[in-house]
């Protein structure tokens, strides 16, 4: 079961980042819940708060094909039943940022609630992605 | 409820900042989950996973009596059941910031999961903070 948890956020945090990457405006609406207040702190912005300005301001972002294309990197999942965290790196040109994003299961559909990325050091090659649960032993 | 709940997690969301501003270091790890596996992402560090290595971020950070203390402001409180999320600004030095802090509850108690910290812009101090429920309509 949780393993399944696991792996259906790890997919769900690929299908936002695939959104993000490929400028895919409704890809994005469709992933972000329409039934829990949702908010999303992007880099250097104010916290936002509300469906409205958060799609406002991820249509501002997706406009822009000049933008820097987003990858991530070095998932980690975080399943609390019917929430699930993803934390993971990312990288937009040079710049390492890490972001949490929140997750809620909807019937079997997983939806984005919060998303915050913020700078980061480069992440540690040295040292593979390993689960929460196993980093607590 | 959903009220009861607000109030709740603003108090938790408090408390999290007095044993901060004390260098209250027995009260930061009560404050903790012991339940559900925690991270911690500060301001510049790499994500932290699991009680150990957020509790050892906190020892040092706390250990540092010349630090600048730290104190929060526009706490928006979002609840979603067993779960919720307090963000809110917070100063250090001249520094603006924007933490994420998420909680679970476990009987009465509200204890923390994540942290997140990252560099912001100044408040708007224009704009009263609204609960994001009100901001949706």
């Amino acid at each position: 079961m949780t393993n399944a948890d696991e792996a259906a956020l790890l997919f769900v945090n690929e299908a936002f980042y695939l959104a993000f990457q490929t400028h895919d405006m409704r890809a994005m609406d469709a992933l972000w819940s329409d039934h829990h207040p949702v908010q999303c702190i992007h880099p250097g912005w104010p916290p936002l708060f509300g469906r409205e300005a958060v799609m406002e301001s991820w249509l501002r972002i997706l406009s822009n094909r000049a933008a820097p294309t987003v990858t991530f990197s070095h998932p980690v999942a975080n399943p609390l039943g019917e929430f699930g965290l993803v934390t993971c790196y990312e990288r937009v040109a040079d710049n390492s940022l890490v972001a949490t994003n929140m997750f809620h299961r909807s019937g079997r559909e997983w939806r984005i609630i919060h998303h915050q990325s913020s700078p980061a050091p480069e992440p540690d090659e040295r040292e593979a992605p390993r689960a929460p649960r196993q980093r607590l032993q």
